[in-house]
């Protein structure tokens, strides 16, 4: 008999799409040109090298930490996997938040593990202290959560990260750091601080590159060689290590993309936030989180408008900051809800 | 603490490379000029599509299978871990041969299951029957195999794989055919007729493309919904999903070179197998097993030649064919250690 696996229903891929926080825009043409360049250079015939860490060096560089800090995956989310995956089996609890990024379900009930969720306020905010207590009146083995969390989008700043890393030490906590780009309290520079951190990140948001599947994870130099030793051979193909890298040799014109980014979702956050039919919530991320009484109103208004939300099973909905003009459809499709159900 | 899972060792990657049954070539240049046109219709900003099947539609053409049959992931590696997270866990038996796939291992320590290893003939020949009873005796849950065999070469016929097959169900049995394109006896024809039958297959063989890491599991339609949803989302980056389509949309060819590295293997087999001081074995796949009493001078002479074998803690090694220059090269070697220690 096979085991009970979570399922997960993957982004939908037709129309304006606001559903999986990707950037709204490819990447530039000039990067596709070098891209297109590079092709012929690639040993196709051969298997990714397991030596040679350009990628790992690129990231490492563009971040400021050191490549030896970094491990390249199939997606932040093989990094996940394998972390849940190295602390996790059956027996074993899992300790996170409700809400937080599904996929930390899924991997836990691969491996049989128990998952064991705080509850959040609303706003993606709680209590620190009461977090840390909570999960230490039970065996936990491993902690996770995401900073800023998907899909409230609130930050916890550096210091409140700390005291939860610090609280459960020694049991390893790991912080998905898949948004920080449009925030700015990253652990990246404290993983050699703190024996039991793991960060994980991606190219997949900032760097405008979820189609190559290309993830991090960041943790002190003393234990990337085991974790090297014990990760699946051959996780990451080629193309996408040399992809990254051309990438991230030019991380320096993300950089302006990220600050419209950040820039639009807090005009729009501004321009919704006092809205009668909704709770909208401060987002440091690449996204803004709502909660409404109407929701098939509501989806079936953006789905007349042609745009793709990511919608819970709640009040919830999230929305993608996408370009400035997708941005004004998102805006006149709220507009009209509000003028139906506002006060 | 962290769990005890096993480490593997992943192929060296400088001077001549027999160690990992590549290709010794890379693809041509009118379909790496292909891969270049490709680069600006990608999405790069994408996650990668769920919904568009374009490279199991090519897959299923080269192979005369029909595309709901087809799954693919990132290598065939990805499709046997899928499938051993899916029916092993802890307390749950993993059945498969010694020596097979150093991988089938990996995954089921992820997992916590148990391995239990029937052993087979030093040339990869076993008795069928006992085999299946063997396995019988104990509570199996799984059962998996490379064939043609990995490392030895063994391959073993339809109805013998049948007999396996039926003899085991409904307990799930894997067959790994990633050497199958320089052999002729697959079961992607028969999936539909064994419920508990699972194949998996590569690219990275045969069609040139490790370096993409490309794999597939070849299943009854029935049965692909349910994987699908239990399978990890985007698995696969678009980037390798593209340049997959485009080899197999000229999957013909490949016909050549697969036909050429038969004959090399053959005439390779037929020119050493007499040898005094090794075991030579025939193989039905890209590489040839042997054994010999002096290992470290073999090894010696391979090292000196500039040539990177695939070396085990036994008195075994395994020899990718190579090109023709190559392969002569390997000759000379094993000529010289005959010299040495031949009657």
């Amino acid at each position: 008999m096979s085991k009970k696996i979570q399922s997960y229903t993957a982004a939908k891929q037709e129309g304006i799409l606001l559903n999986a926080n990707e950037s709204s825009e490819n990447l530039d043409d000039d990067i596709i040109a070098e891209i297109q360049e590079a092709m012929p250079t690639i040993a196709f015939n051969r298997y990714p090298s397991e030596t040679e860490h350009e990628l790992e060096a690129a990231y490492a560089k563009a971040k400021g930490i050191d490549a030896d800090q970094v491990m390249a995956g199939n997606g932040s989310d093989q990094m996940l996997g394998f972390l849940i995956g190295r602390y996790l089996g059956k027996g074993k609890t899992l300790y996170t938040y409700s809400l937080d990024f599904s996929m930390f379900d899924y991997y836990a009930s691969t491996y049989e593990a128990d998952v064991f969720k705080y509850e959040i306020n609303e706003d993606g905010s709680f209590d620190i202290d009461d977090f840390i207590q909570t999960g230490k009146q039970r065996p936990v083995d491993l902690v996770v959560f995401s900073n800023p969390n998907n899909p409230t989008g609130h930050v916890l700043k550096v210091d409140e990260v700390k005291k939860i890393v610090e609280g459960f030490a020694p049991i390893p906590v790991i912080v998905d750091e898949a948004y920080m780009e449009f925030s700015s309290h990253s652990m990246l520079h404290e993983v050699e601080n703190f024996e039991n951190l793991f960060v994980t990140r991606t190219l997949s948001k900032a760097y405008q590159l979820a189609a190559c599947r290309l993830g991090f994870l960041v943790t002190s130099k003393k234990k990337i060689p085991e974790l090297r030793s014990s990760f699946v051979p051959y996780a990451l193909n080629s193309v996408s290590r040399k992809i990254g890298t051309i990438v991230l040799n030019h991380a320096e014109r993300f950089e302006g993309k990220i600050a419209e980014t950040k820039a639009e979702r807090d005009q729009m956050y501004d321009a919704i936030k006092d809205f009668q039919s909704f709770r909208f919530y401060p987002s440091a991320a690449n996204f803004i989180y709502g909660r409404c009484d109407h929701k098939p109103e509501l989806l079936a208004l953006f789905e007349q408008a042609g745009i793709v939300i990511r919608n819970y099973d709640s009040p919830a909905f999230r929305l993608s900051i996408g370009s400035s003009a997708e941005n004004q459809m998102v805006l006149h499709v709220l507009e009209e809800y509000e003028r139906r159900f506002g006060k």
